[in-house]
């Protein structure tokens, strides 16, 4: 089980800059609130956007991983290559699950991948990036021999669209009439133009759930099927998810850890200026896990609007940093600059993966450094988080910090579930919709205008009128 | 030669949100000031720890390319794998090169290497990460063939000396006698722990140049010789930097993009309160550019006191975005959210690399996303990008844009020497110590004290005192 410790956001120990612990009273308004907002979240729970909640238990989690691993099932040993074509909530998710949860060199090392096809998540439109992943696929393996999963609930995503439309031409020209055996949709099971594209070809598809927004999509099908390609167990990933259910749904704020850190990142935020959060894990794996908490956050919660229509301007920054190595680059300015982060710090206890922990040899015989000698890396690694944990303290900075027993994928499904229970309660605490993101569309719109969209002419004069050339450049 | 534009960090563009024209004006006061600040930075300049804006030029440059390249001739054709050891300066300088300079499938695709070794730059203590690295290299090549670029000028960073005790211990048991040929430090040229140890063991060193600290290191041995192994052409880069020191010299403010960038960071910084600064590149080659900025800027500028010895708490927070990726990540908040930062939008007018462009084919004739056919990627992405910035104007955020005509080592070595410049401007202006970092010690000795390192007792009882276990603590 993931644990929680949050002491050190609270002013015993980083003074005016963290909360008064008669704020946590269970006596007290916060805690009262939070029993009101659970009894809310229950009651919309499963319904409009809210469906996420329901993807690891029940009949939607038995409908997907059984429709994900019959069509695993039918790629195995097919395949040498799998490129995800998606972006955003269709891509940050494919990482975050491969990097947590396979070995650093799974693509360069196929002893490592054990069978499974090496994983590009391709999510820009770099024709540099994408151009070096679609040749490095031709000469190995081959366009026979990689598979494309396309993500994308409409299909009128312009990057994903763009990708799509180069690798199906690719492939027609390379396999012929068999080319659609190479790619498997994940996308709207009723509507769209994904959809009609899938239907009039024969694709494969496996469906965007209904209600499921796409920074909460990882434990659907958009997340599961590269994972299942790529030999992460996506069951153990579920069971881990619905093990917290339980936790975040308790009304009692000391006993639920979605509630109470959404509770302290809030109130830190409003009464504190604390409004921008760092999340830095000690473990490599977990760092872009850090990527999907950005967009989970950012997205949900950065709102100019609230439901009673006030202009509000919600939203905190996440900030991704990685422990050790951010030591040695943002940890100066975290002690020193202006104290406006709360530290969400990850902890693993043990890394007992693949190679196990690494012993730093004796026998150097160095006085500086004999003090390492016979010490683990992993002892190494979480002595120098707690060391950072203690000089924020030091500093004032509130932080708090969710312990690992282990990096896999049980642990992975509880922390994903975590922080979407958070960010739900959080959404309710600002009052701000946390399901939409409607700054998006003007620039879409100004893309489609700048790309000869017809009907978008109107946009593309906007753009030009707002940016025409000034003297305000130095260019020599 | 990169551009900047600005336009849109100015009231006219972005309203009260922006600058006045008038802060402009070259009889202001600003004005003044940078001329004032430029004649300063030229009498500094070379001196102190500002050595670093000789490193392009004269006899440092000389003499750091001949031993660089004669160490590189030395290496060539005999490694597979080259592992850079270091952290923060001493690793993001040589990672963003990397990224920046070698396509995206280097480290896979022995045909894009064409004869150098693959590259790790293992910045971290992370068992798994480490491990996976070193039982990569051992099953391909073989340590025998695998170089390992110790970077560190004293020798004692924890993390750094740990992975070199464990690299030195496999080694020597491999390898025998001769397991000096695999090992090149770089390192301080006179004194220190690390050096003590090449000069005991006989290993190639190339120096850390005095005067130039870890985060301004990248133009120096720290990151060429990594840069050269891998067939980026350092002198190319250095010419870069070189042509970048006329124009972030001139005392007119509007012809000096080093000075206008600091200023308008500074002003909008404290006169605005836009105290976090995204750098957000429209290239994934760029994008860990962007944490090598990171560092630069965050560790000099996040100062608890200034030079007066008042406390401040200055500096700013570094933030990378990536686009168009984040734009289905971030882009939702940073124009809805708080308005507190400054946007560094980074576009690249040519993708003439390996593969060039990338063409969106004609063909799939269906109509929501027809006006992608016949288009090249790049278009779509500088689309994407200048629609983002109009999105931005109309959100009142204030951005601007540099300029790439194209990706290659020149114009890295430009960017690169106009950020430390910049670095160097916005240090004055916020009259801090650019060139400390204080706050780090604290953290240092902490890990010092809980690894057991004779001495520092007192600092374990310290954090043990400071983080005693608390009931504040969800478990289960």
């Amino acid at each position: 089980m993931l644990s929680l410790d949050y002491a050190n956001c609270l002013s015993d120990r980083v003074g005016n800059h963290g909360l008064d612990p008669a704020e946590l009273d269970p006596a007290g308004d916060a805690a009262a609130s939070i029993a009101v907002l659970t009894r809310k979240l229950a009651r919309t729970r499963g319904t409009g956007w809210e469906r996420w909640r329901e993807l690891a238990q029940g009949p939607m989690r038995r409908e997907h991983v059984e429709g994900v691993l019959s069509a695993v099932d039918r790629c195995r040993g097919k395949f040498e290559n799998l490129v995800v074509l998606g972006i955003g909530g269709s891509a940050l998710g494919n990482i975050a699950l491969q990097s947590a949860l396979n070995p650093y060199t799974y693509n360069l090392d196929a002893t490592v991948r054990n069978g499974s096809p090496r994983l590009f998540v391709v999510d820009n439109v770099d024709p540099a990036y994408f151009g070096s992943v679609l040749r490095f696929c031709e000469q190995n393996g081959g366009l026979k021999k990689t598979l494309f999963n396309v993500v994308s609930k409409s299909g009128e995503t312009a990057e994903t669209a763009a990708q799509f439309m180069v690798i199906r031409d690719l492939l027609k020209k390379h396999i012929g009439a068999d080319y659609k055996a190479n790619i498997v949709a994940v996308t709207d099971p009723k509507a769209g133009t994904m959809r009609k594209i899938c239907d009039a070809e024969g694709f494969t598809t496996l469906p965007v759930p209904e209600g499921v927004g796409g920074r909460f999509s990882v434990l659907s099908p958009v997340g599961l099927f590269s994972a299942a390609m790529c030999g992460i167990d996506i069951n153990a990933l579920l069971d881990g998810a619905a093990s917290m259910d339980g936790p975040c749904s308790r009304e009692d704020l000391s006993r639920n850890p979605a509630a109470m850190i959404a509770f302290l990142l809030c109130e830190l935020g409003s009464s504190k200026g604390k409004t921008n959060h760092v999340m830095m894990p000690y473990a490599n794996g977990l760092y872009l896990l850090a990527d999907w908490f950005r967009q989970l956050w950012a997205e949900s919660l950065g709102k100019q609007v609230d439901l009673s229509g006030e202009t509000v301007y919600a939203g905190f920054t996440p900030i991704k940093a990685l422990g050790t190595t951010d030591q040695h680059s943002q940890v100066q300015l975290y002690r020193e600059g202006p104290n406006d982060k709360v530290f969400c710090l990850l902890e693993v206890e043990t890394f007992d993966g693949a190679g196990g922990d690494v012993k730093i040899p004796t026998g150097l015989g160095v006085d500086a450094i004999a003090y390492l000698e016979g010490k683990s890396m992993t002892a190494l690694l979480n002595a120098e988080k707690r060391a950072t944990e203690y000089a924020f303290v030091e500093s004032q900075r509130p932080n708090f910090t969710i312990k690992w027993p282990r990096i896999d994928a049980f642990h992975v499904g509880q922390f994903v579930y975590l922080w979407e229970v958070v960010t739900s309660y959080a959404g309710l605490m600002l009052n701000i919709d946390a399901y939409n993101q409607p700054a998006v569309e003007t620039g879409k719109v100004a893309t489609f205008g700048l790309m000869g969209r017809a009907g978008y002419e109107k946009h593309k004069f906007a753009v030009e009128r707002a940016l025409s050339p000034t003297a305000r450049v130095i260019r020599d």
